[in-house]
C-alpha cells in the first residue's frame, strides 16, 4: 500500500511530521481527487480536504481519516494544533503564501522540502499504473489518427484540435492532458505554439502535440505531418529528427544516465548541422502529471530505472521556416523500452 | 498601455524592482504566451523567457526587451546581476523553490509580495478584453447546446464531454478552460465530480460545468439537466437554486460588497431548508484565469466594480441523492450586469 510505504519513508528520514500538498501526490497516496493537504504525524495520516470536496473524498478514501475545512485560515489552525509538538517537518511542495503562513505558526520547528521521498516512489510505476498508462497511450494514438484524418489544406488549426479532442474523449479520455499544440507553417518553429485559427496550407509542416487523461494518468505524443508533398529540406530535417528519436530510444535502459540519452539525440542533430535549432531538452517523465521526474536533459542528474515512463522528443526549429518534433511516451523495462504511444512515424506515413 | 501603467504603479509604491511570474500576468502585460519572469527595474522592463519559447516571444512582444535563458540557474544569475542595487523588490507570486533561491541571492534586499498591484488592473476588464470574453462566453453556450443534444439515457459521461469539446473547439475555442465536469446521478452531489465512464440513466440529475478558451480568455458555465421526467424533489431543489442564482445576479452592481451577493443566495437556500447543502462560495472572478479575484464568498473583502467579470453559481448537493448547480459568467456594468453566458436555465428548458 502506497501510503503505508510512504509513512515508512517519512519515519526513516526522522521527520516528526510531513505535509503533502498537490492533487497528484494526494491522489497517488489516498485516491482522493479533491486536493487539500495530507498530514502525516504521530504514525497517523489525515487528509484535510476543502469542504466542497468532502463528500467525494469520503467516498474515495479508504485508508486514512478525512476532515473537511472551510477556508485556508481554518486549515492553518487545524495544522498548527496537530503540529504543536513536531520539531522536524517535511513537505513536498507548497504555494509560497501557504508556506509563509505556516512558517509563522510553527515557531521554531524546522520546515524542510523533501519532495524526493515521494518522487522516489512515483517515478517507478507499478503494474496498476502501467495498465492505465497503456490505455492513456492508446487514447493519444486515437487522437493522432483523428488529426491525420482532419489535416488538409484549408482546415484551421482549432478544427483539427476539435477532432482530436472528440476522438480521445469519445473513446474514454476524461479530458486533455494539456492544451493541444497544432502549430502549422512557420508556427511549427514554436515548440509551444498552441492552437490558433490559422488555415493550414499545402506543403506546410504541422506539429501536433497532444495527450489524453485516463483515470488521472496522462500520455504525451507528437507527430509532425507534411501536407501534400515534402520538399528536400523538409525530408532532411524530418530524417535527422527521426534518427535522433530512434537512436535515443534504442539506448534507453535501466542504469543509464538520462543526460546520456539526451546527448545521443543532441549529437545526431548537431552532427547534421542543426544543433542550434534543438532548443529544449530531450524528454521528461510522465504519470499523474504531464511533466515530472526523471528529466532527460543536458544538466539532469537522473538515472533511468525500470518502471520509469518518459518521453523521447527531439526537435529542430528553424525560425521563419518551420519545425519538426517527434515524440513518444515509453516505459523503461528491465531490458529496454515498451512504447506506450505507437502511432506511425516513418516519413511516408506523415506525408498526407 | 498596460505595461506602462503597471510600471507607473510599481514606481508609485516605491519599489526599486518588481518580478512578475506566471503566464497569465506575463501575457496580460507583454502579450507573450511563453512564460518566464518579467523584470521591472531602473525604469525598464525585460522579459526573461525559456529559450524554447524565445522565438515565439520575440514575435509576440513589441513593448519590452526579451532575453532567453536556458535553465533556472542561468535565470537566477541574470536576475541577481540586474537586482544588485535594488533594496525593495516586489513580486506577484513565485514558486516556493524559486523564491528561496532568489532570497539567498539577494542578500539584505527586501522581497515583498504585492500581487494586488496587478490585480487592481486585471480585475477591471477593458473593452478589448470584454470583446474576447463575450466570444469565450458564446463558445461555452455552444458547448452547453452540444451537451443538451448528447444527453440521453445510456450515454456515458465522457461521451457527452467529447461532444462539448468538439463543438467548442470546432467553433474557435483553442482549448478547454478546465477539465469538464459531467456529474450524473448520485455523482451530481460532488461539486468537482469530473468525468467518468458512468452511463447516464432516466430520471437522473446531470451537472455539466464547462468553459472555453478564446485568445487566452476563459469562460465558465454550469447547467443541471434532468433526464426524462423531473421528480417533485428535483423540481423543488432546482427552483431554489435558480431563485438564489437570479436574485444574486439582480443585486450585482458596482459598489456592493461581494459577500453581500453571496449572502443573498445563501439566505434563499437556507430559508428553503438547504443551507447545509450549499458547500461552496457563490462565485469568483474570470478572465485570463478561470479562478481569479474578486471572490464572491462569505469571508471575502472584495467590492464589485464596473468591469469585473464574475460567476454566479449557487448549488445544493445532497450526498447519496444528487445535486444542482446553475452558473453564468457575467460582466458588472455601470448599471447592473451583462451576461456573457446565455444558455437557457428555466426548469422546462433543462428537462430533456
Amino acid at each position: 500500500m502506497r501510503l503505508k510505504r510512504f509513512m515508512e519513508a517519512v519515519r526513516e528520514e526522522s521527520f516528526d511530521a510531513y505535509l503533502v500538498y498537490g492533487s497528484a501526490d494526494i491522489y497517488y497516496l489516498t485516491s482522493s481527487t479533491g486536493g487539500g493537504i495530507l498530514l502525516i504525524a504521530d504514525g497517523e495520516s489525515t487528509l484535510y480536504t476543502p469542504r466542497l470536496n468532502y463528500p467525494m473524498a469520503e467516498e474515495q478514501v479508504k485508508i486514512c481519516e478525512v476532515q473537511p475545512y472551510k477556508g485556508e485560515r481554518e486549515l492553518m489552525e487545524l495544522l498548527q494544533k496537530r503540529l504543536r509538538d513536531a520539531r522536524n517537518i517535511g513537505y513536498n511542495t507548497l504555494p509560497l503564501s501557504t508556506y509563509r503562513k505556516l512558517r509563522e505558526r510553527l515557531g521554531e520547528a524546522e520546515l524542510r522540502e523533501a519532495s524526493e521521498l515521494l518522487w522516489r516512489m512515483r517515478r517507478v510505476k507499478d503494474e496498476e499504473e502501467l495498465k492505465l498508462m497503456r490505455r492513456a497511450g492508446e487514447l493519444a494514438d486515437i487522437g493522432m489518427e483523428a488529426a491525420r484524418e482532419a489535416l488538409k489544406p484549408g482546415v484551421r488549426e482549432h478544427e483539427v484540435a476539435a477532432e482530436i479532442a472528440h476522438a480521445m474523449m469519445r473513446e474514454g479520455a476524461e479530458g486533455l492532458a494539456f492544451q493541444p499544440i497544432i502549430a502549422s507553417g512557420p508556427r511549427s518553429a514554436y515548440p509551444h505554439g498552441g492552437v490558433t485559427d490559422r488555415r493550414i496550407r499545402w506543403g506546410e509542416l504541422v506539429v501536433v502535440d497532444i495527450g489524453a487523461i485516463y483515470r488521472e494518468y496522462k500520455s504525451d505524443i507528437t507527430r509532425t505531418f507534411i501536407i501534400g508533398e515534402a520538399s528536400e529540406r523538409q525530408r532532411e530535417i524530418y530524417s535527422v529528427v527521426l534518427e535522433a528519436h530512434l537512436k535515443a530510444m534504442e539506448a534507453m535502459k535501466p542504469g543509464i544516465e538520462a543526460r546520456r540519452i539526451d546527448g545521443i539525440a543532441r549529437e545526431i542533430i548537431s552532427n547534421a548541422g542543426y544543433g542550434d535549432y534543438f532548443i529544449h531538452s530531450l524528454g521528461h517523465g510522465v504519470g499523474l502529471e504531464v511533466h515530472e521526474p526523471p528529466r532527460l536533459s543536458e544538466e539532469g542528474e537522473d538515472i533511468l530505472e525500470a518502471g520509469n515512463v518518459v518521453t523521447d522528443e527531439p526537435g529542430i526549429y528553424i525560425p521563419g521556416y518551420g519545425g519538426v518534433r517527434i515524440e513518444d511516451t515509453v516505459h523503461i523495462t528491465s531490458s529496454g523500452v515498451e512504447r506506450l504511444t505507437k502511432f506511425e512515424k516513418e516519413l511516408d506515413a506523415v506525408i498526407l
